[in-house]
């Protein structure tokens, strides 16, 4: 029995959400390897809530334990940490994109290869994964999953390099897309980022050891000094040495190009307390909220953030425009599971299951709702009609971000195009009527980029990958694009 | 597998917070009764994580359902509440305060009686519980658990009245506390708050139909419509009548006394969109905080919560002076059960599990950190701890109540009156020096009194009970004073 | 995850089965007292198997543990048996006999009484336990389960007299019907077996401490001596005393009568290796053979037994007829819990989930089956369809009982009157053709009991009950004649 | 939790028994595959109670469900069956050779091919699964399990040939060892029989459609026709072809050799009802039995047989001896599966959880104790204890196969060879005094060869393979005997 992350739970009813996929964790050299790594995935559980696996090597066999559910729900207790020895551990943490929730998906996986054991874990995607996944089958291959990361295996395993590092530097050359990664082998704890930098990877340090991790939450939590981020393009090889001590070679096997981290990580995914590019998320969504409430102001009593993502920017929109910022809408922590799946009855309670409206902040005041994205629209709506039944005399809407018109490639899960509430109406206007709003506005694409890193957008070379927004993707698709899709794969089927 | 209250994990480790054992629910003559008290009870679920139960009576049969963990997590799926047929119901959500967490202790209770069965639901506790429990058993009654409740069902069977209303009266009559009770027999809801009115309960209608409830909250989930508070010392009985209208029956059997709610669920225990005793438990907490800049002012840079529990009351703080509120410490939500018994080395991590500094807000601040409570002090001195390290210049604690000096009787499970933080030191200079803050001031008992009821304390005749600060107990506590324990009860342990 | 006794898997799915609820065992003063608690109900484990359940007395308080499915799948690993600690034991198995398989139900139960606690565990029925139920209620008792210890405990609790023995005598003294009982305080242990005698008890000794259990094969297992047997209408009370010798002391506090055990517990119920009321139910079973080929001989090729219960006749009936004894049907013991609720599909191969017929010893060949009695004969029906479809070229069924007339109220749980076969058809002749057999011949009264006890039946003074067979019921049947039905209880369901 | 073969459990404490590893069932065309397999598994549960997977193609998807625990625990009820649509299906039970029980290593294997995926299941082992598995990681390929399937689905992959039916004949001609396999991709079904055909394969037919099985008891059981044995060393595909109707086509890829059926089948592990190699096995078990009693004859009571393997042989035994076959041990159907990790004090009462003397027809008897092998000869010592114990007067064994004294390699998970009774000790009569009987003989080899097939063992060309008697293996043994062990892999572990 497990918990959704529960700020996407009525979300989740009407699909009205984006998801990560993926957190991941690497540490090489430290006796308490999988502690650590149960530690740092759970700083990372935002990043993904269904499922959680562990690898280690313990100087002579792999070992791995793979759960669905909360890493708190299973890997701190002394019984499964027990099944985990060995001072180098990698560790996943997932959101399921699909109705798979088979633990056979769950990463890292691991591949027996001629020069030893290997595991990888990571989050993103690959653009041209089942392109590499048909021509890897066609050369005798067996694929015993859908996952990408099999693909990376696989690449691996027939590079005709000697050594891992370089078997390893032989398959990302030949992978497109947005990822962050993290792999171990007998000795060695590997990193690795996509040329265009898309999804966020750091380095840090504790007691002399390596570390990997998604975000630096996961330092903080552990107590690990940041080091700094694993750059663009960049494979970072750290090694046990002889004499114990370790060796850290990194390379950039691609051309260089520059960085354009996704701004949904600023956006939405990542932790508020965590440094992503060198920024800090609450004050870059802060920050959001001061320029939205530059861009858009509007006369009313209070500015209601809606809990938990519209918080920081709710912050900055009531300090910059001088109305009071007040808890006007109270989330419900305890959302069990199975609300995902009610009865008709109860799904029909929608919104009020996580969220309700705190009268006595409402009643008879004009309210500033602040949001930080709008994807569906339908639970905006329902939030609305909520605020309007508890007295409000007026609503307005500000969202954070800008409009999102264009489906995600690199490991966000987005909704059919055309579900997007942007694509479903001709205006502004619309948007605004269809929610019930009495107005509506969005952060710009020039306010979300001077919020986060205080310049415009540099149309030329933009510093961050805007696609969803713009349509400007940072990588050719070619999955999505190829014209020889080959044969239908006939896959493998596991309710359980 | 089950989540507790996030909010109390740390402190669970170091027996940190305080506990309210329950919430109650029952609705009369609604064709959808089991589903609504599901809603109701998710809706009180922040006065207990660890159990829920529900009773409906089909007009033939009573049926039951109790479930360790969140009411969302079974009591939402159609498998469940098919199980529960009937248009009157009752239900309970308990925190256990014990290492039992047997089912068989899981509320409401059943009982056949000679006039039809009966089924109950309470929250609080009875003072003289324990002495009634030995006269019924020294007159052949069997006892089968260690509930109150039970007892309750004993007084109901033993009563010479012929009617049920007029047993459950006489129940009533003998019984000593806090509490508020609803009752279920196969035409009657029943309804019963303490003579003091410790612990709340209010009365509301959905379809005409009547509800009663813990909080506001429950109502306000299922869109029921607020009626009146039941008042202290009153037993309501509504009963289906043979041509199906509802009749509504309120008594008054005791002598009429002055109510004396318990602050408490004003400074931490009430959701704050909950009215209780008629008053706003945001704005009631909200006040705490201006009330706490007035009376315990300090130049700082940042005004930083205590998530959750204190974020209306910094909310206050910050307004009354002028210091800007900022989200300085992050709270992850995904906590699971098993770090209550975790590994030592995972244990050493302590509030980091729950509670990360945001250090872009803290890194050369003066910082003042807004609580609700203080029990023991130890959560308190770790985050202290936590957001010195963040880079914080100076740390203010100020917190929005008294200090706790006393234990209460009346269900909320305090520690042993000696780990108490105000018993363990002689003036504050040492609690702020055991703590480690710069300083640290409380609410005065007139500045919360003033915050909740806008008057001062009335010490002649106390507007609500405040006993953990003051020791002015509102009640005879006749199992704690007598002088005879009699036998000592061999009661029987299960483990699962 | 538990398995039923696999022998009557294909039954439960037509009801075409009779079962025993329940086996008991106690111990007094021995240190492993839940471990050979454990051993002795594994030992008991084909009298129920449904859920089983241990109570100690650890010197300060009880201790209990209950669990769905079979003695070995939970009460043999430490860390359960760490919950049961304590030199006094008692413990249960039991079959249900309703759809009800709450744990609440399951024994022993436990009442603190004025006097100290008191567990209690029974085999068999009370022919006025619902008489006595309703007159307790109507004093002012409260009954919180549907089963008939229950109100044992309520009879004890309100018994005048000052000790526990006078008290559980005196609440014997008020039951009726067949049963036998263990009880446990925290000194005593205490066993009781109905005036007739009808349900087992015997007594037995390991390391000098005493024993009491439902049969036989629970001293086996642990290696404990047999002492003799509890006497019908005996209660047995043995206490350690201050200097830790124990004293034994045995009452009859009913009218004495005559001894009249159930015969099928010869027929059916015991374990093979069991000596009941001082006969090897191997050895009357065989007796059973032997008198069958006498009374019914046929000319055939092989004797096959239906298995398990029919092989000691089968043996009998080959030894005796000379024909050999051939196993033509093979026994699948895998059979998992789900089949008693199998799709359509599978249902529809009924028998052969499991059973087989062994075709190298039927093809070609006359054939007697032999089985220990027919209940409803659905299952027979299809296994001489099984037979015949394996090349038999006749089916002659033997059975090594009388024809079932009348339903059981001692604690067996019989079909509906009309559903048995002796019922539905008007002589042998009609029930053979029902069955699709060559000639069906039934063991006669008088050779049952030659069988059993050596000697014919004394219709005057009948040596064992057979009410079954002939309607001669040992006691009055109370809840069954009485006129006075009161009012109708509306008992609590609970369905997990 | 489930249930092991009961007849396993005690030796399962002290190895003291032979496992067979597998039993596979396909099935071709037939809209109730899922269902058919699911029986056809539960028939052939005795080859392997540990997990047990199926697999079907619905004409677009593959699906699978794998568990661990009996087929009857799982997959005969309705929502499990639902998962697995399609008329194709192949379905594997197992007994699980090591530590490890985790899903991931449950057959049957899926791979996604080239040309469509392929699913496989075998029962058996590879004598050069390790030489061919260094072989292909050599050459880039991954391994992700531990299991012999994997390296078949990888030769597949790797196969130059265009259609799966010649990529498996390709796979099959590099394979050596024992074994028996299913297969089937989305249009055919295949099976594969080693080319000494040590392990059993038998084909069927149920309404028109091919079915392919262990066992001719999965036929019976469904009542599907027995059509023939597949030969050793061929290749059977079948087809569903464009217009509906069914292909067959029959290969012989290898040089034909003599079939040598494993005599162990006959001993201990097929069903007594299947028909193996054109025999039956509880007539091949009774002459061994006959044999027995020829070759060792004794003067005694009873003769009795060790339950329930010991069954047949005893039979035969008592009608060539003249002395009464009687029930002296009755065994224990209902033990779980914690008995194999009970605590100390329970492991101690070893045999006597599953089998008690039954005294009446032990006690002043001269005994014949027949069972069907000895491996270890730990549980026969403590049988013997038993029944010298229940009194006996005399405890002769005989055992229904010759002395073992070598491994197998062909899929029979054998203890090491030092741990075998046979080789620890001189000769038989200081085994009879270890086991502590009166007497002890083995069926001779020849003996055992008559009561198979009739004649004498043939030792220039052996009509079975006999080797963990005569160390005669009827293949080569690469694995073991190879001197170049290349690399040590480090495979994973995962405990869960």
């Amino acid at each position: 029995m497990t918990h959704l992350r529960a700020a996407q739970i009525e979300d989740e009813m009407d699909g009205d959400t984006l998801h990560e996929e993926c957190g991941v964790f690497g540490i090489l050299g430290h006796p308490d390897a999988a502690t650590l790594t149960a530690l740092g995935l759970h700083a990372l559980q935002h990043r993904g809530q269904e499922a959680a696996g562990i690898v280690t090597f313990d100087g002579t066999q792999f070992h791995t334990e793979k759960r669905m559910g909360l890493v708190g729900d299973h890997y701190t207790d002394p019984a499964t940490l027990a099944k985990l020895p060995g001072t180098i551990s990698i560790g996943h943490t997932r959101y399921s994109t699909t109705g798979e929730v088979a633990l056979r998906n769950v990463q890292p996986l691991f591949a027996e290869l001629e020069v030893g054991g290997i595991a990888i874990a990571h989050n993103g995607n690959f653009t041209n994964g089942l392109t590499l996944r048909r021509q890897i089958i066609a050369t005798g291959a067996i694929c015993q999953s859908t996952s990408d990361t099999e693909v990376v295996l696989h690449l691996i395993a027939r590079s005709r390099h000697s050594s891992t590092a370089d078997r390893f530097i032989d398959a990302i050359r030949q992978m497109e897309g947005g990822y962050s990664m993290v792999a171990m082998t007998r000795t060695k704890l590997i990193a690795a980022r996509d040329p265009t930098g898309i999804r966020p990877l750091v380095m840090g340090e504790l007691d002399g050891k390596p570390i990997f991790c998604s975000e630096t939450c996961a330092l903080d939590i552990i107590g690990a000094k940041y080091i700094r981020d694993v750059e663009n393009g960049e494979v970072v090889i750290c090694e046990i040495e002889a004499d114990g001590s370790i060796s850290i070679d990194a390379r950039k096997p691609n051309k260089p190009q520059p960085e354009r981290l996704c701004l949904f990580e600023y956006v939405y995914f990542a932790r508020p307390d965590s440094v992503v590019g060198g920024r800090n998320v609450y004050v870059a969504r802060k920050n959001m909220g001061i320029n939205l409430a530059k861009e858009a102001p509007v006369e009313a009593d209070v500015v209601v953030p809606v809990p938990d993502g519209g918080t920081p920017a709710a912050i900055g929109f009531a300090q910059a425009s001088g109305i009071p910022f007040e808890l006007g809408i109270i989330r419900n922590h305890y959302v069990g599971r199975t609300f995902i799946e009610p009865t008709q009855q109860i799904r029909a309670f929608g919104v009020k299951l996580k969220h309700s409206a705190n009268r006595a902040m409402i009643e008879g005041k004009r309210v500033v709702l602040v949001d930080d994205s709008i994807v569906r629209g339908t639970t905006s709506l329902k939030i609305v009609q909520m605020i309007r039944e508890a007295g409000a005399t007026e609503v307005h809407i500000r969202v954070a971000s800008p409009m999102i018109f264009y489906p995600d490639f690199y490991g966000i899960d987005t909704p059919d195009r055309d579900k997007l509430l942007a694509n479903q109406h001709a205006d502004l206007a619309s948007m605004c009527k269809f929610i019930g709003a009495d107005s509506l506005e969005f952060l710009s694409i020039d306010g979300l980029y001077r919020a986060v890193g205080g310049e415009s957008r540099n149309d030329t070379r933009p510093q961050f990958t805007d696609h969803y927004f713009t349509g400007d993707y940072p990588t050719r698709l070619l999955d999505k694009n190829g014209d020889n899709p080959g044969p239908k794969l006939s896959m493998l089927a596991s309710k359980s």
